[in-house]
């Protein structure tokens, strides 16, 4: 694709990583079709609603104090919804920890990914810094995206049982994006992908005792990604072969990496397209399952006392995440409880922010979650990663047994929200936030609803007072 | 060890990662020996001087200028040899990238960590920061020591074929330093080290094309080690598990963990004092063979012109971090091939900074290179990492063939240097930087070789003009 001065170089230069790096950063606003650049507008605004929503959860306000106090106190970048401005690299890991919090984030399905937190923190920090226009902000997010979600399908299932793929994919994707925005060319890209790679990190263990990881994940894949691509474009070499090499991520983090999902239809086929929206506001993984079962509610007229049990037919990584989950102690921990995002969705019709934060223990909760099972379905099973499949079987006190199915949960492609219904989500986590007005959100979101066509990506919310 | 008021932890209080926790928290002064503390000492005068040394390489002026243009101008911690100062944590990053480039920085055998690269820039960044004595800054660095060494033990071999346990393992060692220095209790550290490990990173695959990771390993440990303490000091969560769990680090990156090692000796067994000093430039691989071969040519009379092929004997280790690299092409690369090494020592004597800048690729210098062998030898293996045993085969022009062997190479504890070696080596690699005046260098050991008796750390240089 380039020609490396460096012979020892050249031969890499034809890996599937470097054609990767060189599409990241060949990547041109007049290459991508006018639907992905809406799309992104979507993804942007469906960010931004959880930034706002996540900066005044505790852990997120810890990790925004720790950036502050390391980084400059005034800067170029915004940190969303507390009225300060910093360093893009500071900015960019206290937005990013706030944008995973409510889990209410996007996701991309086949690389079990969720790009926007941390794509876009690093991408909107460094555009803030380095004054790009928003039309270079899609594009860059874009960059991102397509990197991210193919490193993580490369990576594969038996990587996800492990390590947390937004925070190790993750970093990549913050790397492509922010290189993009720099400018830099194939080779530099590539090295930024490396010294990306080697700092790649995220464990799922955390779980377990309900602590408070996941926001440090995309605070440090945002930061050490956009570090990468500053290095790189100051000179700064990094691996040549971080993906598939022998001492590489897929030979240390991977025991089925797919290669050839690195560069699936890379400029034809855009996987940012293909990203989800969450409707309920919990992990991805309960979601098939809750909208299935609130289809048999609804076209049995049941209501949330009649449920005398619940089965969940679930693919493995499913179990493999929620299975710890039993007794969940926190709010952020019962978005991991399939019984606890069932009951909420049952009892209320939809698992919001505010059914979590207000119901998430109460008694009739904790009942209905304890009637939830999990089994693994074949068929589920094998569709998943691709597709996320929710089947239920549902028992009634009275004996009835309904069967519930549905193959695109809300928010999927086939079933995606409408531009309605992204501004009234980001409105309602403003809201819940407590902390951004009414009427400061709708403009910002109406601004960002025309990203395109700006000039300045400047700051996305005007000045607190 | 300790009551952990929160139920949900109370079992995990009981792990072998709650124990080390508990010891890194509780350690004080009075409980270490007098030796321990001295050798701590010797170790920081040691760092001391490759810090210095690294400042003016090019990877390192990288990561130096990234962290002061995304950290404050200003700031209490101190940016080595370069006039600058800073943020604890951008300076910790600059200071560590710095440390490790000259590759003359300590080594612990048993685990194939090199500490002192990511412990030292962290705790003297925090101890600036906070205003701790010199007494302070020796005991967190010592429970960064022992912490990271037992962690790299636990990890073991499998884990370093593909990971570089400086960056893994060191992550939580410079945790555990700056924990200490923060004061945590046994709960906090155990947060800080789940906060440190789930972020733990670094690959060898850089390796094979000469790129600058190494550097960033160190930068992005004591980084990501630091800010795990001051977050758990802050309230945040860390798994409870990260080392043993089901989805913790040995589950993701080690196949022959050995849970055991990591609270073997906790406050009896000091592997701190365990630790090796480098005498040659170059991968502490190299030096058994290097120092095997001198014995050899000097028991013999030989020079280097008589050398017609020169096998070593050496463990699998060596193998995978050295096979790859057959025609360096750079210095830092350079120091990572047998070959190179061993003609620089067999041609002068001792490979030191010098000798590798200016005859890494003399022709004399390649033709000994590639006489050089290397071959797996069961004894060796089987003792490594324990000990690192050289053994060497030369054959020369005349025909005769001597075998040489040494059982501890140069800086290792039972062969290890003296004050005034370690003295003279710090001047060494100050003079190389360039950057920092005779007096000005040896004005700062004296004084680090008092640190004990220090009421503040304070700045290591006096300022630069």
């Amino acid at each position: 694709m380039n020609k490396a001065p460096d012979a020892v170089l050249t031969k890499t230069f034809e890996s599937r990583t470097a054609q990767l790096a060189a599409f990241a950063a060949g990547l041109r606003h007049a290459h991508v079709p006018p639907a992905v650049l809406r799309k992104t507008e979507d993804l942007l605004v469906d960010w931004f609603g959880s930034a706002v929503a996540g900066h005044s959860a505790r852990p997120v306000e810890s990790i925004a104090r720790f950036a502050l106090a390391m980084g400059p106190a005034t800067g170029p970048s915004e940190v969303i919804a507390t009225g300060a401005s910093t360093s893009p690299h500071a900015a960019a890991m206290a937005n990013a920890a706030a944008a995973h919090v409510v889990e209410q984030d996007d996701v991309h399905n086949g690389s079990v990914f969720h790009p926007a937190a941390v794509v876009f923190p690093a991408a909107v920090a460094v555009a803030q810094s380095i004054g790009a226009s928003g039309a270079q902000l899609l594009v860059a997010a874009i960059a991102g995206y397509e990197v991210g979600i193919r490193v993580g399908e490369f990576l594969g299932r038996s990587h996800y049982r492990i390590f947390h793929t937004t925070g190790t994919a993750g970093t990549l994707a913050a790397a492509a994006a922010v290189g993009q925005l720099l400018g830099l060319d194939a080779r530099q890209m590539l090295h930024a992908l490396g010294s990306a790679g080697t700092q790649a990190a995220g464990l799922w263990g955390f779980l377990r005792t309900a602590a408070d990881s996941k926001q440090l994940h995309t605070a440090h894949a945002a930061g050490a990604g956009l570090m990468a691509a500053y290095l790189a474009q100051d000179g700064f070499t990094g691996a040549a072969d971080i993906l598939e090499g022998k001492q590489g991520m897929a030979a240390g983090m991977s025991s089925d990496a797919d290669p050839t999902r690195l560069v699936d239809g890379l400029g034809s086929r855009w996987a940012t397209a293909e990203t989800s929206f969450k409707w309920h506001a919990s992990c991805r993984h309960t979601h098939p399952a809750a909208d299935a079962l609130l289809q048999v509610m609804q076209q049995h007229g049941l209501a949330a006392g009649q449920l005398a049990r619940v089965v969940t037919h679930v693919h493995q990584g499913a179990i493999d995440v929620l299975g710890p989950v039993v007794r969940p102690s926190t709010v952020h921990q019962s978005k991991f409880s399939m019984g606890t995002v069932l009951a909420l969705a049952a009892r209320f019709g939809h698992a919001g922010l505010t059914e979590f934060e207000e119901a998430f223990l109460a008694p009739e909760t904790q009942a209905l979650r304890d009637r939830v099972e999990m089994v693994l379905d074949p068929e589920v099973d094998s569709a998943y990663p691709r597709q996320w499949i929710g089947k239920v079987t549902v028992h009634t006190h009275d004996g009835r047994v309904f069967e519930g199915r549905v193959d695109e949960p809300k928010g999927d492609p086939g079933n995606t929200l409408s531009r309605d219904e992204l501004s009234a989500k980001a409105l309602r986590l403003a809201a819940f936030s407590g902390r951004v007005a009414a009427g400061l959100m709708a403009r910002a979101v109406d601004r960002l609803w025309h990203m395109e066509q700006c000039p300045r990506v400047g700051r996305l919310l005007e000045r607190l007072p």
